[in-house]
């Protein structure tokens, strides 16, 4: 298994040097005061914690995994222990509310140890993350009595949370859930439904679990528009607010996967378990989107992490393993063989990881400030423009980088030859846990059809062209620079072809609503690929200001070359083929598919 | 777990309308008789012994895999009597020699069943298939009297077969072997070393399993020219050619590994143990080719068959899980949502995944002619025109059709959404499967290699000239057919293009030998892409000739359409990535990568 490094100096360059966290936390209300120490000490803590006691745990839980029975559920050796230490380090109250004991600090200060936490073990990140996003959600949307009870509790880490929406009839299609609501006299509700595909669900890591629960209150309209959110723990707290009764809640089983199997998925049943409104009747969706949408940036920063993860396996093997000469002549004379490295197809790969990682780490950490802006931003325009920006790269972040983090985490295999199959080694194990990550949260399909079919279509390519702006503003601003000629060339003409694409795709899809979906992933994934050639322009554009001598900066300009000449041709392809729109997949019969 | 249904009507299509079989094997001398019938009976009688027999161990075998203990491998519950009915129905004899009790079918006609038990189940796939690939190999290189002792055991399936070529230092590059042969007095060999990867080293299925193993003989040369051949069989058989002693190689320990967890993955421990050489000195490798060629055609057709597989499975679930609306309107508005399928990129996944099993499984079945007409031939020209092309289509067909395999699968998998990632609806485990394709018997960048490097330059461009001439004659045969023109316009302007790019690699490689490796993967998969766009043309012709009412026919060509529109587009980014050179990947200095 690789042993984790947190990738500490290009953290600090993009977020200190790229997108210049200084300027960025002095704009945000009550948070300016995040200085450059104290991210120096998020960093620095959080890869101690992340490489010193989750690393060790990845293989570990990869091979016992979860164990299930009446009483509950059971995490690998380690876990719990992990989740102790980092309870006692104040770190679930990074990003929280100070009102409830939290720090206050911006989600993207939180992003920070995310990343690391991620990649030393994916599994046991799951537990931590879906509580963070449960609290904040009750944050903003629950009433006071709920937030006093429950949030000081979630904001120590003695309490976790999880999002409940899928059955097992529906996943992407909320509107037809069936888990149902009955008011009681009181005030609470008994829910009653089945509810899948619950990370951590149930586990032993936290004295209570704190579920968020869509359901559908007796009477309440049929679709989207009937569907509330409920709090319902799996202990009801006492009247002195410690663990009281067991709610009628219960995991019937957990699932086999493929991957993440330390992460506990689960079955849980609501046996007319007590719950709590939580916001509005009826708008539950509202709430949970808000919980979506920082589940979905999570998602991306996983496959950020896990690309970033099989990297550094691959690269020290590539180092370290002699096989075949150089084509070019030995580079290892006195060794049996070459060094993998020497040869430019395993470069090729080792590169296309590192551009993929290093330019998704910017492009996600970027998106983060925005969502920081949106909510935090003292400026009034400021945050209606981070909002719409957010809302349009979110879909691009999920789904491009954790369909471009599987593609790193199989080069990462590739790299080992045989030995990348064999589960020792511990590349595998990071394709299987990333495999999932194209999937839950909303597919890559779901995503690309929120992207071109709500967010450009929808508002009218106004998200997008507040984009595009950007790009166009950034490539003027560096038109002066002779060494960004080859990067701003390319990249304005792809944020003009852009547009085009979208014109044109706008044409065909009133004609026939069809397009839209034909075209999405196309679209999503040329929509990324440009993404992360404005981040690679700008990184770039920053590196070449610095020393010239520093090989850090030196490998920055060339990872940029490699990504605009090796990599982002693939934007070609998705144009070519989205343009070519639907007919051709709308054509053929249903039973015509197979005979 | 999908159950297998053998795509029988789609074989006959390729096999007989396509390749038009019965010409072909009338050329063959001495296989002039295989007829339409014996065909249609080994589909037949294929179709149900895999659909029947095989496809109910597939989740079986995952789930137990092999147990390793002192004694030996147990494999998982079933697979042994499945290898008796197998054996007793004659199937291990199909394309053995005559001399030796085989049927003399040629390599095209045993490809069909292996399409077939391989899709069924991948794993039990692995014994029979190397089995047969070994006794091929003895027919070929080994003297009179071993072919007398081991091959008539071989051919009827009481003995099986392995090939040991690598070692823990030693992948791809054999030159650097360390397994000892010291010459015995009688005229054998003590074979010394330790062998891993080998599949069926060690199992219960067979009364004995005959190693072929590379060693070098003591005082040989260094590198691959030193390397020598050798029969180690498990038993030693005695006076009356039955099993005799136990001879000394052992399974030391199985790999734990990503996917085909019924196929024992061994360590073979060779401590003295009795070989017996195969062909010449020093000549191993050579006689190792003819074997690594057909178990390289072997892989792709694994990739075929698994993503073929994989895309019933992804079909049966689209036409059955109700999620969403369609975009046009509801299409089951009795229900609550509409069938998947109604989706335009669930249909762009799962006519990806039909587009690349029917023009693998024509692509392939066509190169597995080509080894027919190699070995068999009447007509001397067309054997060594035959051998030229079988020669350069391998590699482009293992790494391709596996390459494109895994996307399918992947594609499977993201049809079920999150039930995808369950282990018990089957779809991840075939992704797992998968996952060696592209890295056994050769990774993509080996085969890479082996194609841009040996095949396409090592000929001065002959070969492809051979293949790029064959499509410029298809082309022109198509002209005076209107409704041929936007296959044959797009095909011809690819098959210039091709050749333009080779002539600007060429150029490119004189300068610098790293411009080889550095374009080989974009180069192979761009090559891929042209020969399949090669087999749906051919396809389409051949549907459009058809009956026009026939929903089958109608569809292959909408398929084409599809492969044409939204896959064939994807030659662009390869040109376009690989015609920008190897600079990007050569420049930074290896301590550069990472910090």
């Amino acid at each position: 298994m690789p042993q984790y490094k947190a990738p500490t100096r290009d953290i600090e360059f993009v977020l200190k040097d790229v997108l210049d966290s200084s300027s960025h936390y002095a704009a945000l209300a009550g948070r300016e005061e995040v200085s450059e120490d104290l991210l120096d000490a998020i960093i620095t803590e959080g890869a101690k914690f992340s490489e010193n006691v989750l690393s060790p745990l990845n293989q570990v839980g990869d091979q016992e995994g979860c164990t299930w029975s009446e009483e509950g559920v059971t995490t690998p050796t380690g876990f719990k222990e992990a989740y102790q230490q980092y309870a006692e380090g104040g770190w679930p109250s990074m990003t929280a509310d100070t009102q409830f004991g939290g720090q206050g600090l911006p989600p993207s200060v939180g992003i920070v140890l995310t990343e690391m936490v991620s990649s030393a073990c994916w599994s046991w990140g799951m537990y931590t993350g879906l509580s963070q996003s449960a609290a904040r959600l009750l944050e903003n949307y629950a009433n006071a009595e709920l937030q006093e009870t429950y949030l000081p509790k979630m904001t120590d880490g003695t309490w976790g949370g999880t999002m409940c929406l899928t059955e097992p009839h529906c996943g992407s299609d909320l509107g037809i859930l069936r888990t149902k609501a009955e008011p009681n006299a009181d005030g609470s509700y008994n829910i009653t439904g089945t509810k899948i595909f619950i990370s951590g669900g149930e586990h032993d890591m936290m004295e209570n679990i704190v579920h968020l629960v869509l359901a559908r209150i007796d009477g309440a309209p049929m679709g989207t528009k009937g569907i509330s959110l409920f709090l319902v723990p799996k202990f009801l707290p006492d009247a002195a607010n410690n663990i009281g009764d067991r709610n009628a809640v219960h995991c019937g089983s957990i699932e086999h996967k493929m991957g993440i199997k330390a992460s506990a998925t689960c079955v849980m049943n609501f046996d007319g378990a007590t719950g709590f409104l939580v916001g509005e009747e009826n708008r539950g969706l509202n709430a949970m989107f808000h919980m979506m949408n920082s589940a979905r940036l999570g998602t991306a920063l996983q496959g950020l992490s896990a690309g970033e993860l099989s990297f550094q396996g691959a690269l020290t093997y590539a180092r370290e393993r002699l096989q075949m000469r150089s084509l070019t002549g030995p580079k290892n004379p006195e060794g049996p063989a070459d060094p993998l490295i020497v040869h430019p197809d395993v470069r090729r790969m080792l590169l296309t990881q590192k551009a993929l990682a290093e330019g998704s780490r910017a492009f996600i950490y970027w998106v983060a400030q925005l969502v920081d802006t949106f909510y935090y931003g003292a400026d009034e325009e400021a945050r209606e423009n981070a909002e719409e920006l957010s809302e349009l790269l979110t879909p691009i972040a999920k789904a491009f980088v954790t369909e471009t983090g599987l593609e790193s985490a199989n080069y990462g295999m590739q790299v080992y030859g045989g030995h990348g199959y064999i589960s020792e080694w511990g590349m595998e194990q990071i394709v299987r846990d990333l495999r999932i990550a194209t999937l839950y949260e909303g597919t890559t399909g779901i995503q690309a059809l929120d992207l071109l079919g709500r967010k450009v279509m929808g508002t009218g390519g106004k998200q997008l062209m507040a984009f595009t702006k950007l790009i166009h503003k950034f490539c003027k601003s560096q038109e002066h620079r002779d060494e960004m000629t080859p990067f701003i060339n390319k990249l304005s003409e792809l944020n003009s072809e852009w547009g085009e694409i979208t014109a044109k795709l706008g044409e065909k899809a009133m004609a026939n609503a069809d397009e839209v979906g034909a075209a999405s992933v196309d679209y999503l994934m040329y929509s990324g690929y440009v993404a992360l050639g404005f981040m690679w322009a700008k990184m770039a554009a920053v590196a070449l200001e610095g020393d010239q001598d520093d090989a850090f900066l030196k490998a920055k300009v060339q990872t940029a070359q490699f990504y605009f000449q090796r990599i982002l041709p693939r934007t070609e392809s998705h144009k070519l083929s989205m343009l070519n729109g639907a007919d051709t997949l709308m054509a053929m019969p249903e039973d015509a598919f197979a005979f």
